[in-house]
């Protein structure tokens, strides 16, 4: 049994991350998974949100989006609308919460990193493209702010990154789905771990459908799989970066 | 180790489950769990949405609330400021998904189903309770349509249960959290199962930290058992048509 | 002539006053008039409105809301439309300003009463179970609020309860309208009252009729009828409380 | 005792009505109360609301708005502001109600009359001037479509007209009040009257206060009286179209 | 070749300007070109929007709206759809831009003056009507302000008015466009200029169509004799004041 | 007198265009002017808006929207702001109506084309570069709908491109602003035209500033060179494509 696009089931498509994308923010990243494509980009605040205020920690916020044309046929435009649907909350929240997990928001002072992930092309998987990706761009954030600061260590703990398994009738357990696969799986699962094979987010859901404990650690060791060479992409991109990361935890040992 | 309302780790709060408890609604619940309060209701409506007309098939939505005063202080109303927060459409979503996965969508015909669980009082589990409360008003509903329309076989596939499990720090894995146990979990995780152990949903997530699989597992492990209870006090209030669950499943068979 | 659900034309329906119905709020009560249910809840809050900043003053306000289902057939949720309807509105603003008129703000100091009244089962009159209910529940936070600052006088002057009245084709005048009985009734008033038989809101409206001055002469002496039955019931719940009413007005004698 | 403006106690300011306003609505109407102006619109639509489609019935239906600058200071747009007040919403509802309460709606088929009313400069008692001007307004519109249609009988039953009166302190019951006495009136009562005397709607409201059966009876005796002298003005300005009011009550009887 | 209305190419419509329309603004102004007829309101207050604050600047701003029955069908109101439309927001930019661009900000101090045109009827022009209008509204408002702040050299420095130009097929260009003209017309130019002939904003739209460099220039010229008209009704109607627009410009050359 | 980049007072910023942009919309650009990047995508849509049906006439529209991060400091998202600023609008509206009067709404039938313009990154001129790339993904998108109709004649007529124009202080009039000149220009002209010179849209505007007619000849002269050498960059892009603008033009002479 083989997938439409020809990957063995256990087999992530191609991962490019684009570090420096855009001129302005503080962190910029294309991440292209396949064939979907997410900006994300992250922004330095110098302040915090109110129920933070005077507590001298700092808070890690995402927002998501997608282009109208970033998928087969047109998405109205949320703006046009007025209202961010349901779908694009949890997701923002998802990633904002998956990000906070591993950095030390005490050593970064009343800040707020902003993530921005933009979907300009989608074809599955964009709220874990977004979380790698995202990773990558606040890094590059943080490095630049602990330079700034002169930070004796860096405030990231771990490398995060996320992928999503699912469960497709007639082929089984499956690695980072397309859409086309997304679609038509009974069982989806998006998975965050960070690079000691911790669990940060784990959301597993029939789809009019259920899944057995056995065919969850199925899952749970195809997500593993493909998300340490995730951070494997991460870790070449990151470059000098990639070393400072832990730094942290290995003080604290 | 003790928790501080001197439950054992492995103990559920009380439940119970009054049914008929509004006149209107087709069906209609008040679930307590411990000091959590929830009136699940459950009106059938002669169409669908429009992605689902001419299909012959129906749906299952639900809409969540809280009281202003159902939490220590004050939440402002969700209609007075014109929006309705990403914590609440994460939760109707998860409710309305819940349910889809145990019914036999196209028995009951070009139908909506809207389960709308208003918390009247919230001490910690309001999203599971309203699943577990709103399958049993569910499941009158499509009692009373099941009889008006003399369906030959009962729509309902499977009970279905919620309930929370989560990591305290110097406690451990604990069944059930209240309000002030889920402040200050490390894990929180949300389980969602069948009568015949399936997962419907999962959702794990560490607060500014992660867990391993060995948590996982015992997680999974408590879950399990208290859903296992809270389906004995479905049961015992659904009375006679608590047999008509799974008559579906059996003739396929 | 009789009415449809048996009762004379000057009776009121059952009323039943349940106080502490709810753990969190400062003052909790369920009112029961015939198959109409208000939660009503008071929320005491240390601040006032921008526009009473700095005054020494007090404010009581009001929000009204319906369950989806309180109703016979589904009412959409006014947070999932976005906006309040100018009904709520104009019953949230009879609530609040009902209120203040019986209460002595200045001696409250800067603080903001909430009253919240949620009504889970509508079978006409909600807008004065709301009221008379309400009543109960802020004289229960009123008390609380009187007892932690030694308050010398108790703030509430007065009584005060609500009744509807309307005129029924071939049945004329009667008391305390059910849903169907307002559904045909050519006329509807709404009357507020306090203890010493003043008024404080007088509000009539001929649906698609008018009505004479004598027909006003004894729809207000049927609500008086029944506004001191209702007071009975509020002070039999009160108890103790109830004795403090109306000091501050003895001693300005 | 005398008021701040020189008037007696029961002394409605000066009126003026101009008829044919503006050019495009179907009747169109300046009213001016004393330093009161406002702009009532009556339109003609070829159809009705939702709840009405099928009936063979039209219906009547009120928006009101003030110019910013209407007031003293000045008041920020609804429509910046994204959304319409309380405040706004009541007296739409009451205008509307009040008008329906005159029309046979039956006649007129499956029509919608929009009334607009419009303040553009105000000083107290714009709801009445808005309900006084706007029955000039449609029954010029009505005239209008009684003649394209031939209508056997005209469908305005009854001239309508509205006045607010209060209580002052130092000064006891007035008639008609501007902005000055309104502020500082303690009984605030809005009534809407037709031409054979009957009450439309009463309105009265203790601001912080309340008001004995006395007052009442003083303050319908200063209304009526003033009502009828707002209906010469409409008669008077209405010319022919003034017969034909009441013709069908009078083939009725 | 002649147009609808009997007017020659080169013809304005009438204009009336007239003062002191309402009581309560600092400046008020009806404006009535031909058949459109606005009403231009200035009020003072006493701060200026946030990112200017501390600057010792001041501000103008505009906001613009229609009667719903301005028109010849009724436009449903923006405050009721709860939002305003992109042509609104198009022309209060326009407003407030143009009549910053004579008026020496730094001269006013940290006030803002608001401008509410308000247009009871249209028929064509009523932008460019509304910035004429406005220009004196402002004037009369800031020569209050003048006195009272004892300001040496008056804020005004050039008269400013507005026209409108276009191409109308088998007529060729036309000044002052009147509604019918302006629905049919293929070019459509606003001009706003000074009285020492400069331009303020140029804005020519081809409706489906495009002009070519000839036309624009005719369009110039008959935009110019116009605008030239225009400012002799607003001199003479602004009195003094007028003598006092471009003190500031004579003392600085 | 030198421009702050260096480039000479009539010198275009380095154009690129991308084709292909993106794999799903019919037509996909990416736009680069000097570091401001647009992605500009083309969707067509079988229907309408309301006010064309059943004229068997097609319709062009455009949304604008610029990335968070597309700015030096990050802009809040409209879509989290719940409305679209007037700013936006204005762009929008430009670009539709620019777009449309260089194509033949007729022969392409009861259709929609929806142009998507999403900046990326923002250096200045990005409501120009959006119009200028929304061309080259227009007719790339027509080009496939008359492939598949097989239409006789290619719907658009004229090449269409826009650029900007200005006034900068110590430098006079220059050619397409960055950011930072358009931030300090006096003057700010967008101009579109066609490429036989005619002017679709000429939108001149003085900030807190006027223009005499001398400056306004020398814009316009300026902004004709920059658009005949954007013109140059699409037609090159567009390839075959290219040699089919105008056919229609031809042969209607």
């Amino acid at each position: 049994m083989i997938r439409t696009d020809g990957r063995d089931v256990k087999q992530l498509r191609d991962i490019q991350i684009e570090t420096d994308y855009l001129m302005h923010p503080e962190g910029s990243v294309l991440i292209t998974v396949g064939r979907t494509k997410v900006i994300c980009n992250a922004t330095i605040e110098d302040r915090v949100p109110p129920f933070l205020r005077g507590q001298g920690k700092g808070w890690i916020t995402a927002e998501y989006s997608m282009l109208p044309r970033a998928t087969e046929s047109r998405t109205p435009r949320e703006a046009s609308k007025g209202k961010v649907t349901g779908r694009t909350m949890e997701i923002q929240r998802l990633i904002g919460r998956a990000l906070r997990s591993v950095v030390d928001l005490e050593s970064i002072g009343e800040k707020t990193i902003w993530i921005d992930c933009d979907v300009i092309q989608a074809d599955g998987g964009t709220r874990t493209a977004s979380i790698t990706g995202a990773f990558v761009a606040l890094t590059i954030a943080l490095g630049k702010l602990s330079e700034d600061k002169k930070l004796p260590l860096f405030p990231v703990r771990e490398f995060l990154a996320a992928t999503s398994v699912g469960v497709l009738e007639n082929v089984g357990v499956v690695l980072d789905l397309n859409y086309e696969e997304d679609s038509s799986a009974s069982v989806d699962m998006n998975i965050v771990q960070t690079s000691s094979g911790e669990y940060v987010e784990l959301q597993g859901t029939g789809e009019e459908a259920t899944f057995s404990k056995k065919q969850l650690l199925e899952l749970l060791e195809f997500g593993e799989a493909g998300i340490q060479q995730l951070m494997d992409v991460q870790r070449a991109v990151l470059g000098d970066l990639a070393n400072k990361i832990g730094e942290r935890g290995m003080e604290l040992e």
